[in-house]
This record gives C-alpha cells, structure tokens and sequence, in this order.
C-alpha cells in the first residue's frame, strides 16, 4: 500500500502494473488510503471493466463521491454495468444534484430498477438484494441449463445458485445448487434433479440479522427474496457477511452508549464524532440528573447519618452491573429468537429468582466487608455498625433483584414498541437502574434505621 | 416442530416420513425441543446416510451426548463419515469414557486427521477448518477437474473452491472458483484458467474472526489454511457465518459484564447460569468497593458540605459513560483493523481533545442545571451556590476526560497482554472511572471550596 501511495499520480505506467496484478480487495485498501481527487485521478487512468470491479467492492468507502466526480455520461454507465445492490448503495449516498443527473443517464429498466431497490427501508433484505441472479424455466434440462450458465455468468452476482422460476408468474419454484446441477445427468429434466420442497425465502422487508440467520440455519450461500409469490431478488453471502460486521458494529457502540459510527474512527472528522458521542452522553446526563433530585429529597436523612452515603457508588453499580448483564442475555436471545417477545413472563420468573440470588451473594459480601473492617479496626461506622451492614445487605438484595427484573423486561418493551432492542437498552438501563436504585437504597435505611440513626 | 414432537415416539413412520421431507436444520431444530433421550431413540430409526447430514449441522446441541448413547462401533462409524471439523467438534466435548472407546473405533488416518485438529487452540483457523476440500495438480485440464469433482462430490465440504496443489511437496500454488472452472474451455489446463496471483490464505493459528474478515473483502467461499507452504485444509464460509454468530454473542455478553452462555438462555440450567453471572458480578462488586474506601477518606470534607453528595452519582455515571463509549469506539476500531497496537498514542491524541470537549458540554449542562435550580427557588444550594457550581462544572470535564482517556487506553493495555479487548474493557472500565472520577471530584473541591465550605 505505501508503495502504491509513492507512485500515485506520478507513475501512471506502475499504477497500471498494479492494478493488473492486485486483488481488487488491495487496489480499494489502496485508494481508501488517498485524498478523494488523487483517487480520482487515478481512477481516471484505469480501463472501464476493472472499474466496475473497483466500485462493486462495498470497501471503496468513498464511492458516492468520486461518482460524483465521473464525467456523468460515464457515471451512468458505470452504475449500469454495476451489480444492483452496489450501484443503490451509491445511489442512496450520492448528493444532488450528482444524483438527478446521474439517474437521467440510466436506461429507463435499471432507473426503475434501482428506484424500487431504494424504496425499501435500509437493513431491509431488499435494499441489499440483488436482482443479478440465475433463473430458468421449470422445463429445461440439466444441460441447457448449464450452458445458459456458462453464457450468462459474467452478468450474474452468483451462480451457485439457481432458481427455477414460472416464466409467466415469476413464481418461484424450486431452487437448487450449482452442486447439484453438476452432479446431474445433463439429460434430465432440472425439476427432477431439484430437491423437491419450496425454497428457503425471505420478504423484502425481512431485516438482513434474519436473512443472515436464515443463511446460516440452512447453509446456504444466497436467499432468495419473495413477494406475494413472486421472486424480486436474492440475498448473497458476501453481502450478508458485510452486513454482519457492521451490525456488530453498531451493536457494540449502541451498548457503549452512542450512535453508530459509519465511518472508521481515525478517518472520521473530529466534529461529527463530537456530535455522535455528546448526544447521547448530554441524554444519559440529563436523564442521570434524577438521581440528584432523588439525593436531594433524602437530604435530612443524609445529614443524620453521613455514613450512608459511603456506599452509594457501590450500591449504585452494583444495580447497574445486573441489569447490563440481564439486557445482554435478554437483547442477545431475541436477536437469535431464542426467545420471543411472548416469552416476557418466562424470562420473568426466571429473573426473579436469579436476581435474588445474585442480590444475596453481593449483600453477604458487603455485609462481610462492613463487619471485617470493623472489627479489623480499618474503619469505625459507629455503634449501630450492624444497623448498617444489615441495611447494606438488603439494600443490594433489593437492588439487584430490581436490575436483573428491569434489565431483562427493557428490551421487550423497547421491540414491543418497535424499536432495535440493542439500540438503546445497556446505557438506559444502567440510568433507571442507578435512579431506583437510590430510592431502594433510602427506603431500607428508613426502614432499618429508624429509632437509632435516622 | 410442535406436530413432530406429538408423534414423536409413537408414530415411527410419520416420524420417518417428516425426515425424509424435511430440512435437515428443521429436523435438527426438533431434536433440540426434545429430552436426550427421546431425541436418541428417534435417531435409531433414521438411516445411517442422514444420520451423518444430522450430526453435521453444527446446531445439534446435544451432538456428543447423543454420540455417547450410541453404540460405540456405530459413534465410530458416525465420526468418520461426518464432516472433519464437526466430528471434531464432537470429540472436543465428547465426556471419558466415550471418547476414548470412539477413538478406538476410528481407523488410525481419520483418528490422526481428528487429534491434529483437536491440538489446535479454540477459535483458531484450525480449529474449524476441513480437510475434504477439492484439490488437483497443477498440470490437468479443466475438463479432467470437472469430471474429478463430479466423482469426489459427495465428500467435500464445498466444491466451489478449488485448489492446485503441488503433489510432491503439498505447496499450494493457485486457487479458482468453480464459476470460472465451468466457463473455462474444457481443453486448457487448469494452471492457465485460474487467476495468477497467490490465493489469500490463513495460517492454522489465525483467530477466526481475522479469517471472517479475509473472507468478506475478498468476498471468498472458502479460505485455505497454509502452514510453511503446506496446505492443511480450508475454512468454509458457513462455519464462519456460525462461528461469526457466535463471536456476537460473546461480545454482547462480555459487555454487559458476563461470562458469555453456551448455550440457549431458556435452557440453560438455573445454577450455572448463575455461576457465570455471579463471578463476574462479584469480581465487579470487590472492585468497587474501593468506592467506599475512597469515600471514607474524604470523609471530612463529605460531613462539612453535605451538598457534594448530591452530585456524586451524576459524576460517576458522566466518567463511566464517557469511559465506555471510547472503550466501544476503540475495541471496535482494533477488531476490524482500522488502528493496531502502534496506534494507541494516535488514538491518545484524538480522545483527549474530545474528553476535553465532551466535559465541558457536560459541565456546562450541570452548571446550568444548578443556577436554574437556585434561580427558580427548585433547591437551595447555599450562599456559596456558585462556587458549588465552578465545582461540578471543572469535575466534569476532569472525570470525562479522564474517561474517555483511560476508556481508549484499556483495550490496548489488554490487548498488548494478550487478552481479547472485547472480553473485559466495558465493565472494568466503569469501575476503574468510577474510583478515580470520586478522587478527581473531591480534589476539585478542595481546591475550590477551601476557605468557603471547606
């Protein structure tokens, strides 16, 4: 790559012998790594088919903008003879008024065709889908079906897969493997070499973690998409596999408490990586105020016995730890349908008594601390010590309880109300749990102190 | 999966007829709805070809429990039909004595393919990798490949990867697609058809997740494991969509500060479950109670202005916030590559700007919150209200930036130790901020409260 960097712009003729000898994959890490108009320029140079394969590589990160620096005869063409799925991805991202203007330059068909790809909601299968596939009719032979593969192959996204198709209702029948056609006796008719049951299918608006499920269930390296009966499209693996990275991706900033970055965090710009973090941590701190205003209302108590608040932080996060742990159990189960959003009460009762569990093992061993350091003479909390370690004691088992019960409960309220139960729930959580868990806190002491500290 | 499991047991031959319909990973997702021993009984019935389609999906969750019911030469035979990694798989937690006596059964090629794999570290290339892949020398035709991989069919993970090996020596030396094998003309060797460049390749001791990556950007099918030249086998893409899921689960449970499950959250047995959460919860709890001891020692300072209490929650979340969406940002950044160890004082100088930014929108925020409040007669802070304010305010942007350097830090300590970023940052991070925001907290106000409240 830095070699490549070193001869950009001022050797055409190595650049050439680069881009003849490198996988595609290399030649995009290469202009990944340079401004957009050196990567323009470069691009300039090179022969239109490699560049199809360039910008059909969903690495290219900066692929909307240099399309947007192509002449826009040649953009239109570009995004023709690129693969569907790619060119709406670009499409989608491209700015006006590039974006009018390019979409003028299409043939009507692929204008319509990647307008309906853009209609669907993003992470939707058919905003990745691809309409490049390998379909014949029920009553050809294994051999022309062959053959039609071998003349039809350059056009296609895949070809290991092959989906037997009604000409006229576009009603999909069978679906078999670039493996089993092989195999085959080229005489047969392909029905008869089809396994006989109805496809593995998703909707267009099947979200693509269940398409990568789906793939991943059945083995298989494309899904078809079906509507009404009628195949639109189908999914490949190596999109999925893309998809897949960045879901987890968005899934561990979400639980770090942020919106999602789209763009790797070195290259991102400081401002708009200001933006993504202080929102969320502006929301967190405004929501976490509460426990001010909850701190604020035990004011009396807190001056009767100033050793109360000792503990805070640790009662806090305690309640906090156990109801992080119970949402990603829970987030993590329905994300692989696990469970369902009926089984709420299931997980419930199944909370509870590992909330009270977990609440009295942290409560004896703050209960042994409280002791320990008392009669080691580390710390004097005062002739009601026990007082204490007891309220201590109950307190975490009240707390943790309530976490875990919160904790798990959150995310099926957040998919009951549409939401992505990874999107918010491990930071919110902590917060409602910090707020309760204080009240918790306060009530008990009221409870088992009153009469001597309180 | 609810009317095989009414006939399941009673009706043989409706049982036989679903399996012989069926998808296997819907045959398999049955089995798993069974108890062990109604799932071995069933498989009894099931003829011997399918057994092994059952035993390959990696989904069966009892695979080596159910191997330890049968009859050891029919284990044997099983083992050495299925697919190599699988059997491995099996064998890795097939319990003593069973797996000794399977091992008996094997013959000493397969028993040695088996153990090699088994030597290999988990999460490894290795671990998952095949030997059934197709492989040709250099010198035959592409139509000599094709009738050769008709004929091996049936005994290769995938055949749409294919492999030109140096006979004598083992060296791989090209690999291609089976896509560009069928358009190739008959005739030509193979050496010539496929692409002239050295295959991407992986060594056995690759960690899974780089393989998952190598994999999506050179949108591959199969990626071969090499080994000082020496082709050992290949990983497929559908383990690594399975293994890709798993690392998921993982991840989201290593954040919300667990050891991840193994298995199914609703199956999980009630006492382990607890064991994997109660450690974790513990190890966070001992942690935290440094809290206390920090608390103790500003005990002075807490009795003289009983009013920074208030705030101490709402600093402590602020500093484990902040800490945690760096630790997401940067743990993400290193599993996809974007920064490597070297860059950690790259990253430095990014996160401290930042901090310094996020804090001071926090602490603006806080101070607002707190002239409001006396302004609006809400809370009476005191005559020393804005000193109290200049307090939280300038703690703010200490303990965020604090955070979001010590947040973006951890991950690279971890892993320079040799420890997964992922498996312990978010948790410990929290504790570790929260200890040191407290000392930051009382600091400031001693600096600024001295002479006044203090």
């Amino acid at each position: 790559m830095n070699e490549f960097a070193r001869v950009a712009g001022s050797d055409a003729l190595a650049f050439a012998r680069i881009l003849a000898n490198d996988h595609i994959a290399d030649i995009v890490e290469a202009l990944n790594g340079e401004p957009h108009d050196v990567a323009a320029e470069l691009l300039a140079e090179v022969p239109f088919e490699r560049l199809v394969e360039i910008f059909d590589k969903p690495e290219l990160e900066a692929a909307p903008e240099l399309v947007a620096m192509l002449p826009r005869a040649r953009a239109g063409k570009l995004l023709a003879a690129m693969s569907v799925d790619r060119a709406a991805d670009v499409l989608r991202e491209l700015a006006e008024p590039a974006r009018s203007e390019v979409l003028g330059e299409l043939s009507p068909a692929v204008r319509a065709t990647l307008l309906s790809i853009l209609g669907y909601p993003e992470h939707s299968a058919a905003s990745i889908m691809t309409t490049e596939y390998v379909s014949v009719p029920p009553d050809w032979t294994v051999g022309r079906t062959l053959d039609y593969i071998r003349k039809v192959e350059r056009t296609r996204e895949t070809i290991y897969a092959i989906y037997i198709v009604d000409p006229r209702t576009q009603e999909l029948l069978r679906a078999l493997s670039l493996r089993r056609l092989i195999t085959g006796n080229s005489d047969y008719r392909i029905l008869d070499v089809a396994p006989d049951r109805t496809p593995v299918s998703a909707t267009p608006l099947t979200d693509r973690e269940d398409v990568a499920r789906q793939m991943s269930k059945y083995d298989l390296l494309a899904l078809p998409v079906v509507e009404n009966g009628r195949m639109l499209g189908i999914v490949t693996v190596d999109d999925i596999m893309d998809a897949m990275i960045e879901e987890t991706t968005e899934d561990v900033h979400r639980f770090g408490g942020m919106e999602a970055l789209d763009e790797p965090y070195m290259k991102m710009g400081f401002l708009p990586m200001i933006g993504k973090r202080g929102g969320w941590l502006c929301a967190l701190f405004l929501s976490e105020m509460l426990t001010a205003s909850v701190m604020q209302h035990y004011e009396v108590e807190l001056e009767k016995a100033i050793v109360l608040t000792l503990f805070i932080p640790l009662i806090m996060s305690s309640g906090g730890n156990s109801g992080s742990q119970a949402t990603s159990l829970v987030i993590r189960a329905l994300a692989l349908r696990e469970i369902s959003l009926a089984d709420w009460w299931r997980v419930a009762l199944r909370e509870l008594p590992s909330g009270l569990m977990l609440g009295t093992m942290l409560g004896l061993v703050g209960v042994a601390r409280i002791t320990l350091w008392q009669h080691l003479d580390l710390y004097d909390y005062g002739p009601h010590w026990h007082l204490i370690a007891a309220t201590i004691g109950v307190a975490l088992i009240g707390i943790v309880t309530f976490g875990s019960l919160t904790g798990s409960m959150l995310p099926f309220a957040l998919k009951r109300l549409g939401f992505d139960p990874a999107s918010a729930s491990a930071p919110f959580v902590a917060t409602l749990v910090d707020v309760t868990g204080l009240a918790i806190y306060f009530s008990v002491a009221l409870v088992i102190l009153r009469g001597t500290l309180l």
